[in-house]
């Protein structure tokens, strides 16, 4: 059996957290139906979703209850990578339970310098004590965060082991050499990604599957319609607007910023929240990302609103 | 109620795994059995435990059953630092519970370029949720694993904030200018341990509190002896051939070495399995590393054997 491979703009959906700092599971699904109506699919629990900083108990709970509030599973790709091997086979089955179309898997990220052979190893593992045949893996390359790559000989290795379950990758090291260098293998039906919508034309034009990106916590409806329309005469143009508003926000630490924003424009201050290590943008760094999104005439209709 | 502070040297006790590679709780209590009467301390789920290759469940579950098996609670100091704040507050509280003497304390180390603010925030909800007089935390500092290092300033806010609780830190930087400035700060029974036994001596010398080392796997007694007659005439002695065995070892990935070691010396085979992403040696880098030891005259007297 061949499951669908995805394609299109994911949104790595950002958390939202009680004042205790637990996850607030009815908050995250409103936002999850919204941006399933911007036309974006849903990679909950990524970096963006300060996924790393929730246990597999909460992601456990958070997905059983999108499923139950009629989330769409077929548009979910959640992240399922730990640095336990253990772990990641329990996040993963209970993706792959729920029907979700694909995981997006770090590879465990604790352990520096591991080799190649360490990393099929563990790929591997979890491939076979899942062992379900629905299981299609997105496999997520960010060595800036995670410090432990994934080297096109080790991809090119378990794609011809596991044709059926390597589906592609997301591809956030920001070298497009490096997504430009797993489009030229032309292994069958792999799907790349690029890891910001400012490569998203670059990576359309060279044959890649969409992107996964943070800005879609944001600007869900531009990305997805330079998606749609990126062989239209003005997709240049439609590029360059959102690699501008991108800039914009990257002025302050990503996550915080863009949880400043989805509380602004929908008037619930609680968005704002963040785990520790993750620290809230101060009321001037605050003030100065809302201030110079104004100056854009930047919107976010029908965002659920208190 | 201030809790008594943990000096010598402990050791990060490597983790035995069966063919499933699921952990072996006995053969972990006979090790730590025989590494007390070798004189030095559990830091158990240590880096060299691949404690991050470990489920909280399964660490929980070894933790019990170690207590269960009569290892002294109070010579025990398990890392309990997780990405996940409720990761880490859920082991932290098992840990307290179980009345360990301490808890060596790992920061949330996936997302990187955290500020000191954000790396407070979450040593203080640990604290704060944990909320037991008994909890004692040696911070980890372990910047070439963990990437996200703890700064002096921060250390400082976290001793004068909660003086009772943060203990001491593990300085596995292998800069030794790092904990003398430390050591410089003389905060009040600070406890400074070096993560290598190659700088024990002049840790000692400069005031410290002993060493949390890997190599305390294979080489307990020797490196507690120096630790115990640090000031004796030939200590300068005594640590060069510390730091000779070391660079033998060293030759090879300092973890599947270790557990070489073990293997060889106790005659269990099965000691040499680790978990992804880890690779066992191969057969060439075993006899190479056995054979250096040999000729050395390296032996591991009264290890538990099969």
């Amino acid at each position: 059996m061949r499951v669908k491979r995805m394609s299109g703009v994911l949104c790595p959906v950002i958390t939202p957290f009680r004042e205790d700092l637990s996850p607030d599971a009815a908050l995250l699904g409103a936002q999850c139906r919204w941006l399933l109506a911007q036309g974006v699919g849903l990679a909950v629990f990524g970096t963006n979703s300060e996924a790393n900083s929730l246990s597999v108990d909460e992601k456990t709970t958070l997905l059983h209850a999108l499923v139950e509030q009629g989330i769409d599973v077929r548009r979910m790709m959640p992240g399922t990578g730990c640095c336990a091997l253990s772990d990641t086979v329990a996040l993963t089955r209970t993706a792959v339970t729920l029907d979700c179309a694909g995981v997006l898997m770090l590879p465990p990220f604790y352990y520096k310098t591991v080799s190649d052979e360490g990393l099929f190893a563990y790929f591997s593992e979890v491939i076979q004590r899942v062992a379900d045949s629905r299981l299609s893996i997105y496999l997520y390359h960010i060595p800036p965060v995670a410090q432990v790559g994934l080297s096109p000989e080790l991809i090119e290795r378990l794609v011809k082991t596991y044709p059926d379950t390597i589906a592609g990758i997301k591809d956030s090291s920001g070298d497009w050499s490096y997504a430009q260098a797993l489009l030229n293998r032309e292994w069958d039906n792999f799907r790349v990604f690029v890891g910001s919508e400012t490569l998203l034309l670059q990576n359309m034009r060279a044959g890649g599957a969409g992107c996964i990106s943070a800005m879609a916590n944001v600007n869900p409806a531009a990305i997805n319609a330079l998606f749609e329309l990126w062989q239209a005469k003005d997709a240049a143009d439609a590029q360059q607007s959102l690699t501008d508003l991108r800039a914009i926000v990257q002025r302050q630490p990503m996550i915080p910023a863009l949880k400043s924003i989805v509380a602004q424009f929908s008037n619930r201050p609680e968005w704002r929240r963040v785990r520790p290590p993750l620290a809230e943008l101060n009321a001037a760094q605050r003030e100065s990302l809302l201030d110079a999104l104004q100056q854009t005439g930047f919107d976010m209709p029908g965002l659920p609103a208190a």
